[in-house]
């Protein structure tokens, strides 16, 4: 990024250092340190290869724990298969990294430290990464309200957290699917949507080499790394939903675990008698993971294993710390659908798992819709948090209308920057893609920007003590026509020249009091400049010299 | 657009024809009728041509109310100059007709018909076109709860409304400035921008051929037409904001009366007082007409004649029915200064005036911000209903942050939404270029396309009973797998099926029944489909037979 550089604050330990990037500005204006999750891809100081992954910058905290073993090799049995797969040898990453996993009868998560009264090498990161005391951030992962994922496995990421009292966070999905897209690729579009602003990755491959792809990104990864395990357990069944097992999707929790995902969508709320609720809906269940869950529980005529296995799904997350991310399998898939019965009752029996979850210590946050009318928009916020005890929500969008398919980062950031501002911790991107294929990297970055637009109006709207200054900044710089920072200041500094600069390319223009929006003579900032200081001096004495000193378009004030 | 037709539906005498848009939809769905903004030149049964302008169809209605003169030529002195000028032959509209005016003593707007008790043939258009009573038209005008923009001198226009009880409306600006663009461009602009939705038009030329520029759009034009006088005023005294006078700057609104501009905007409330409260802002005035006005009163310490002989233009209104679009002159440019004492002390003024204009019958609506964080929206229209006795509310967004220029369509449009669902009557559109430059074709389409989001995402929360209609058409759609009819009802059909068919180009994948983003096997409205009449049909009995139906693909439910 144009005038920027990575900064690091240091914390307690001189291991924990917080990357940050400063913009240095003109005019004599003090830099500014923006938040930063683009990793060590973009410090000049490190060296990143993507077939080494990066450093694992937490191992030295997770071991200093002494409350994980080294595990002699992966549990899972299909990973072992995979391993041992020679056709797969061009596709696998090279690791070398033994899985860790909690010592017999401890729990390894942020939250059981927290409880405990612990701050967290990862707590103190956060807390200098958000400028909150470091006891604030312990405090709100011991009551549920925020969660910090880590999972042991995965020592790369630089810790985040989600939850109310913090920075509003985004999430971009990236994923291959059946007809589209490679490893490169998706490796590719994780380093570019955190480049842009991903605060979290959630990788939703459906096609083919799942768990390799899965690999490669999280050893690159600087964020956490979410997942829908049912996903890959229905490849597993060859997509035969009615074929899931337990013991299969166990062994795939597992595997994903060992791997380093931070946090599995698990959509254990989609029960047998909320089904026949989304009958009557315009738009059915949309959620991919709700609708798998309904077709299993209808063929077997039971309760889901997600649910029936619930308390051995927790034990599982709090021997990694892999935080729950509680599915809305019922979310509506359009306005006509919002708020029903069906998405309701589901959230209701969010709320109860949530509390069993904590029962062990694991992290949980909460997932919400989708598409709803504005009007709609607050009970899904004031609900979620009555009902799921005060977990973090985290919501896709909502889309405030269906009738703009190609602009669906518009519609749903209109949703999401509402609901941000209401709680929500986390929002999950939509891109320009969404409802007709699968993004590309334009589409990544224009749904991470619009997401982080969203995020960063609702972080304001909130009174984030940090989110005013970098609008002030930003103003401030147009005021006094310092092009230049202005564009340094933007979330995208490239687009903003590059827009100015098609009608006014020269680099003189840069120094100009106007642009061609409005031209010289026009130009409202620069006739405020000449009529502000005499209104500030008082008004009838000056109204004479203002008149001598005239109309000079350049004058600097 | 794509399976779609001009159709009209007939008032009350045959020559009260309102377009609309029908889509033809599959599958044994009756089609959908969509407000349509863009005027005869989607009409294939229509003969356009620029050089002679669109038909004038409220002549008749017009002149059958038998209370204008046709005036034997202009009235402004200016006009008269050009028309004479040799030089400007090129340049010049070939227009013959003449200028319409309020007979001696009488008022011709519809506010004042509305006030008698008349339903004109304009409220009867705009009743069939919104779907409600004439009846209710003609209170909402009469009360000045909205406005119905129509100089008599601009009969080309499809009437249209603008007041909180209607569907909300937006507003796209154009025109050239001196850096930028020519004639060709801004009549293309024009037709562009109501082609994809935009509801009236302000040109903002402040560059060379202002007066010829306008009458070309005026002429072409199937929506209403606003300005800001003052900005054409600047430049006939060579951009010296000091040397402007009530006498030219009357001049100006009569020239533009006289061409057929259906809106001024007017910046009589920044009266002198105000202007040391803006001192202390980070972005002091930004807006051209209210700095430029703040310059004039500087300069000679006094009141603005715009708000000195505010009565006098009060009559030139009701004269031709220009409606007052009260300028906000002091709104906030970033976000440290909404709601501030300036904004605030300028909208009571506003108030006042309205009280005023509406002494002489004129119509009014009221200009509102800008740069607003969500949490101070709601005081904005709270405030502005309140002291502005309920005249529409206009709002420009507002930006809900300002760290986002090359995005500001987005940054807007969440602003805009929320304030359309308020009670805002019309938002004006902001394209990506805003703070950069000047908005080319592909900006205006953006920006358009970003605030009929907004609109319509508006009318939604609002509850107007048509808006649903067209959402739950499209999701329907969507779940039934009717890719086409997802295309054409879609807000912007071409990039629908552009973004749908990069990943899926084949034919046979528009009745496939999943799309790139999933794949077939994770379709979740493809198993939900499956799911559905199974639960519907009730659960017990039927698990078996699900099970034995299996996974066919595309089995049509």
């Amino acid at each position: 990024m144009p005038a920027s550089r990575k900064i690091h604050v240091t914390g307690t330990r001189p291991d924990i250092r917080v990357a940050m990037r400063e913009v240095t500005l003109s005019g004599g204006e003090p830099p500014i340190r923006l938040y930063d999750t683009s990793g060590p891809y973009t410090d000049p100081d490190a060296h990143t290869d993507i077939k080494m992954g990066l450093t694992p910058m937490r191992l030295p905290w997770i071991l200093g724990r002494a409350d994980v073993d080294e595990l002699s090799g992966p549990s899972s049995l299909y990973r072992r298969d995979r391993e041992s797969d020679p056709a797969l040898g061009g596709v696998r990453f090279a690791s070398v990294r033994r899985p860790l996993r909690a010592k017999t009868g401890r729990r390894v998560t942020q939250m059981h430290y927290a409880r405990r009264g612990e701050v967290t090498p990862e707590m103190e990161f956060v807390a200098l990464r958000e400028g909150v005391a470091p006891e604030r951030v312990r405090d709100e992962i011991a009551r549920g309200r925020a969660i910090l994922p880590a999972n042991v496995n995965h020592p790369e990421t630089e810790p985040m957290i989600i939850g109310r009292s913090f920075l509003v966070k985004i999430n971009a999905n990236i994923g291959n699917s059946a007809v589209a897209s490679s490893i490169e690729e998706e490796v590719e579009k994780m380093t570019w949507a955190t480049r842009w602003g991903a605060d979290t990755v959630m990788d939703l491959s459906t096609g083919k080499n799942i768990h390799e792809t899965r690999e490669w990104i999280l050893r690159n990864s600087p964020v956490p790394i979410g997942t829908v395990p049912i996903y890959q357990a229905l490849e597993k069944v060859g997509g035969k939903a009615e074929d899931l097992t337990w013991e299969l999707y166990r062994d795939t929790l597992i595997e994903q675990a060992e791997q380093g995902v931070d946090y599995f969508t698990i959509h254990a709320g989609v029960l047998l008698r909320y089904i026949p609720l989304t009958a009557k809906r315009v738009t059915g269940i949309v959620s991919r993971g709700g609708s798998i869950m309904a077709k299993w529980c209808l063929s077997h005529h039971t309760e889901s294993f997600l649910y029936t296995h619930f308390r051995e799904i927790c034990e599982i997350m709090a021997e990694y710390d892999v935080a729950f991310s509680l599915g809305d399998g019922l979310r509506p898939g359009c306005q006509a659908d919002a708020n029903d019965e069906a998405q309701f009752a589901e959230l209701d029996t969010l709320g109860e798992l949530t509390r069993i979850a904590w029962e062990y210590d694991a992290q949980v946050m909460i997932e919400g819709p989708g598409h709803v009318p504005m009007h709609l928009i607050k009970e899904n916020m004031d609900r979620q948090l009555a009902v799921c005890h005060e977990a973090p929500f985290y919501t896709l969008g909502p889309l405030t209308t269906d009738v703009a398919p190609g602009y669906d980062h518009i519609t749903s950031a209109i949703g999401a920057a509402m609901i941000g501002w209401f709680g929500t911790a986390m929002l999950c991107y939509v891109t320009p893609k969404e409802h007709l294929g699968l993004p590309n990297r334009k589409d990544v970055k224009d749904g991470v920007i619009a997401y982080k637009i969203a995020a960063h109006a609702a972080d304001l709207a909130k009174g984030h003590p940090r989110a005013r200054e970098w609008d002030d900044a930003l103003s401030k710089a147009r005021f006094e026509f310092r092009w230049e920072d202005q564009f340094n200041l933007s979330m995208d500094p490239e687009t903003a020249r590059e827009f100015h600069d098609e009608t006014l390319p020269a680099e003189g223009a840069k120094l100009a009091h106007f642009c061609s929006m409005c031209g010289p003579k026009f130009c409202s900032m620069k006739i405020t400049q000449e009529v502000r200081e005499y209104a500030a001096r008082g008004l009838t004495e000056k109204a004479e010299e203002f008149k001598q000193s005239g109309s000079e378009i350049y004058r600097k004030v």
